[in-house]
């Protein structure tokens, strides 16, 4: 933990505003670090006090016998600019800073007095947490430089989790969800406005420490993708599993977060197809972001997910069938033999076919339990486990069954999870160790997020990363006319639709020679994106005098509108057996990203459509494909033959190399339809914007 | 609580097979009956015994000194079986059996002893619950006729929730669910195979208890539909609110429900209509069933859901907006006014827009909640509110938020939901009366649930209740011609597309030149159902000649198929904006079932569609369609103008009229497509079997 040591294992803190009184946001921290057991200097500051907390209180900064590698800055607004000030001049290496009242309240003054903050402590070589921070709390170095409320409830926290966040609450309700289930946290971090050391980046110093296991993020706004990405790397390197919250995924939740925290809107699905791309697993919510956590510090090796279920209430089989179903993983299809076996072990009433039901024969012999896991931990169709006890309690023998389930994990090493819905049921497996949840549901969510998430990092380190794409910004944007587009396309490989451009009555009738057939007639301006609306697109021109005329006629109408002339695009008709979308444009956050998805003129009502970020391979492309709902199409319904899948996905990777390309200056791309057939596809109609 | 009331409330209760232990099967209902303060007669009968749990033993039903009303069989197999033959022989009224091994283990042999068992009992009056039931517990009553685990863990269990259910341990893990919350459940039942009386005829009975406030019904298989139809009526009546949870949701699931009861599967998608079309809530899980029970125990009348957020924690604000959103509640929108007076009580760095963002400002100062509240109260745009308390605790006057927020819901009389993860301040909440969740996702969720299914109830009732469509069953079915067809479908006023049906070459000439332009010819024989893949569809006939052609072609295929040659159709050729399906088929429990949706070739791989059960109004058929992934085409997108959902919405009434009009013996009917214009909609092609 080289990286930002000072902001996560300072040898000396000094607390600007320290307060005698532990509820008091100046006098949390000193509290904290007293009873967390940090073994550095505390240092409070307060004028009118000789003695805070029981330590040694100084009158100022100027007082303390050292310059404090942290200042903890627990006074309000302008004094805390102050503040800052004087660390900086102190050589103090971290200020961290709880006031509010800055860029969260006034995206524009609020905001000048943060980067005047950050200008001053750069200047000395200091660094900034905050303002508008709860705090952050290393439980594993003692460093609680926090005013959280929820540490006041603890004695002790240790374990393996980091959850950072930029809100306050959110880097510690977790930490409250999981200590009454045994599970401790050892970093929780809360940045506040991230004026200078962000989230991301501070993730990445979290990331080097070897006692986490698994990383909880929770974000409200994305500003640059800098340090996530790097914080991937780091994490996939030594296998770490990170979990994101990302807030603000509605219009609804954005607008909130834009009135609290004026923060930078991002595009939700553009978060998601970045997440995705590092590895990085999002929840959709607080349960979520916390569910599965044990499951995580299991240190198994998930190698599938075809499910075994196993519970003593029939209902419970069904209903653990309903939610693996829902969630994707399919219930095993054991062995004839695990079959007969448990048939001789199983009461005749009881199901031996997975899911497999004991009955209330569990009731009448406890035994029945022990008896049969050793069955089924031999059958290899087995990749994890699930055993529903909803009701149990006198008559049954609890402790044998959460003991055999415990052995039985042992021996299999695979994956297993409890519902158990009584309190009482529950603790006996839990003292076993086992990962217990309070229904099925929750239980097969839970176990699904991990066995996908474990998928997601083997793939996303399996592929071969090329740097990331660069953002790059315009000052100015062009559409680039139909004709250069195509053009443009073409000479990029993708396969555009036979076409010339014509710039003579003459040409234009050459044209409808040289391609046959009938054709479309398009005319072609740099000034003009909609050319229906203007009758600019005549389909199926049968003769060459036809073309002629529709040329002079398309010319006409766009000297009238005043707009640049062209010429006329004579093409060739091309059918499809599925009209397709490919777009691309370039995110100010994540940079470029790949649309892809059911096209035709009603794109915008089906959002059919799947998102991808260069680069990207042929196999995630082809992944993006199969989540459209038109992906049955692609193989052939009804007799159809399928279709050219492999073209299409060529196109995307094209598109995608495009867009990364950074010289190509490309920044956005839209081509709907691309004509979808059997042997190939078509790129038909383009819309290219430039930057200069 | 008339209907059943020997099974509810029983004079007496004899055990068969009452055991000294209770933790047996026949020890338990023995204890229970004394646990839960049963005032009637308990008569254990065990013949190797003289007392049993403090009460006195007989050695045969035949020794008692009166016939019971009730007796639990809790001795097994086919001892079962001779028991309840005793009983019936002696008068009982009821006879409760817990044995298993009949009609879930064996569809043919076990069922067969079932339909023994009842038709002995019948003869002499008595009802059976069971077999393989864990029994009735009416807590009302004390009559708790059941082995169940779980009312071993409570002393007393009282409240106003009906649960019933066909499996026993999902009879009592909702008990165990809702204990712990303070909310108690006062009927607990389970009715195992429900080879006589089932859960929905028990249901009834409970249904007329006015203790009742809640009904939760776990159903595995709903083998006939009437029992349910009358629970809704009795239950709107009263306006108690009923939550089914129907497992077998997936085909994983029906496929465990199978092997475990041999139950019959619904088809889920009907189910989903069925309980929609009687006000009945589906709840999607476990969870799901029990989640806002407390919500339906407060006595409030909502009108609306526009929601307002409060919360001390600015990240809680926009999941809240984000889980608002997901669920369709939207903000409300505050008046200027309330947002001046707000911003006259809050720290200049909160937020006064909703979501309501006090920030960490209530740490400072306890009062800003109170303050803030009944300035909310008044303003009317607010129909329902949601308060976050991600975290407190030392330093904040939590107790005083209860308080404030307990008389806040008093002062609103509206639906008021806290979230509160830590439990030390859930508890202070709770404490207050106030329903307490552990995150804004499932307080929203509840809430959701809470106003929709009032809203659903609500359209229920006002809805005009014709009689339920009547089952019919054909013993042949017989698909119609498609000229039949279409006559049977104009004759009921279905637009259907202009067409002659032509039975010589002359005759389809004829018909070319009366419908005019275009044609489309169809061979037509009632026993060709894929006319294409025959070559019997030719689009686009331009010209008489062609058509006499095209007749004698059909006439040779047809007649060289040996198929009945019942003439061939000429239509005028018909376009659409958009292709629409209406299907209609008989289910074999829930009758007649009208399905509308996004039609054409794919119609089965884009699965855009909905089901509504006749009767239904004009207003359900809109319901419906609002449902469509293409919903947003009815209105015209992108300039178009609007189709004309109105006539759609006639076809879709009219098709349901057909259906429930038995007389006519329609058994399925498949429209596809309906072409839907800008003025009308017109039927192109339908196949309709009849049954005979």
């Amino acid at each position: 933990m080289s990286r930002l040591r000072f902001a996560l294992d300072p040898k000396s803190v000094a607390i600007i505003g320290a307060s005698e009184n532990p509820n008091k946001v100046g006098g949390r921290p000193v509290h904290y670090l007293q009873k967390f057991g940090f073994k550095g200097k505390i240092y409070p500051i307060n004028p009118s006090r000789t003695e805070i907390q029981g330590e040694k209180c100084y009158k100022s900064l100027a007082d303390l016998p050292e310059a404090p590698e942290m200042v903890i800055v627990a006074v309000a607004g302008d004094n805390a600019i102050g503040a800052v000030e004087d660390c900086a001049k102190a050589g103090v290496k971290i200020a961290l800073v709880m006031a509010s009242g800055f860029g969260e309240v006034d995206a524009i003054a609020g905001k000048a007095k943060e980067r005047r903050m950050v200008e001053i402590a750069h200047k000395h070589g200091m660094r900034i947490v905050g303002p508008n921070t709860q705090g952050l709390a290393n439980f594993g170095t003692g460093a609680i430089a926090s005013f959280s409320t929820m540490f006041m409830e603890f004695e002790r926290v240790e374990g393996h989790v980091a959850m950072l966040s930029q809100s306050g609450a959110l880097s510690t309700v977790p930490v409250g969800f999981l200590n009454p289930r045994g599970i401790g946290v050892r970093h929780s971090h809360a940045t506040g406005n991230d004026s200078d050391i962000t989230v991301g980046e501070l993730a990445i110093a979290v990331a080097e420490d070897p006692e986490v296991k698994l990383m909880l993020l929770y974000l409200e706004s994305i500003p640059e993708k800098k340090y996530l990405e790097e914080l991937s790397e780091v994490a996939l390197h030594r296998n770490l599993p990170i979990i994101a919250l990302k807030s603000g995924r509605t219009d609804a939740g954005k607008a909130a977060a834009q009135s609290h925290t004026g923060a930078l809107a991002n595009e939700d699905r553009v978060v998601d197809a970045f997440l995705e791309h590092h590895g990085i697993w999002r929840a959709p919510d607080m349960r979520g972001l916390v569910e599965a956590t044990e499951l995580y510090l299991k240190g198994w090796k998930p190698h599938g997910r075809r499910l075994v279920a196993i519970s003593n209430s029939g209902a419970v089989c069904v209903m653990t069938a309903d939610a693996a179903s829902t969630v994707g993983m399919p219930m095993a299809k054991l062995a004839p033999e695990t079959d007969k076996k448990l048939k001789g072990i199983l009461p005749s009433f009881a199901t031996t076919t997975n899911p497999i039901d004991l009955t209330a024969a569990l009731l009448s012999n406890s035994r029945l339990f022990g008896d049969i896991l050793p069955v089924i931990a031999e059958d290899p169709a087995a990749d994890a486990f699930i055993i529903g006890v909803p009701v149990a309690g006198p008559g049954y023998d609890v402790p044998a069954f959460a003991r055999d389930s415990a052995a039985f994990a042992q021996q299999t090493g695979k994956p297993l999870v409890v519902a158990a819905t009584q309190p009482s049921v529950a603790r006996e497996f839990q003292a076993q160790g086992v990962s217990v949840f309070p229904t099925e549901v929750e239980a097969v969510t839970a176990l699904n997020q991990y066995v996908s998430h474990h998928e997601l990092m083997a793939r996303v380190k399996a592929r071969k990363r090329g740097p990331s794409s660069s953002l790059i910004s315009a000052d100015k944007t062009e559409m680039l006319n139909e004709a250069d587009s195509l053009a443009l396309l073409a000479s990029h490989g993708l396969p555009v639709v036979p076409y010339r451009l014509a710039h003579s009555r003459a040409e234009a009738e050459a044209a409808f020679d040289a391609i046959g057939g009938k054709v479309v007639v398009k005319g072609c301006s740099a000034d003009i994106a909609h050319k229906s609306e203007l009758g600019l697109v005549k389909l199926g021109v049968a003769s060459r005098e036809a073309v002629g005329e529709v040329y002079a006629e398309m010319e006409e109408i766009i000297r009238k509108q005043g707009s640049r002339f062209d010429g006329v695009i004579i093409a060739a008709m091309t059918g499809g057996r599925r009209e397709i979308v490919i777009g691309a444009h370039r995110d100010p956050v994540f940079g470029p990203v790949v649309m892809v998805g059911d096209g035709g003129k009603y794109v915008e009502v089906f959002k059919d459509t799947t998102l991808l970020l260069p680069p990207f391979t042929r196999d995630d492309a082809k992944r993006a494909l199969a989540k459209l709902r038109i992906a049955p199409l692609f193989e052939g319904v009804r007799g159809e033959p399928p279709m050219d899948v492999d073209v299409l996905v060529d196109a995307m990777v094209r598109i995608g190399e495009l867009m990364a390309d950074t010289s190509a200056k490309v920044m956005s791309i839209d081509l709907n339809p691309v004509m979808l057939n059997t042997n190939g596809c078509v790129v038909v109609d383009a819309v290219v914007f430039k930057g200069e």
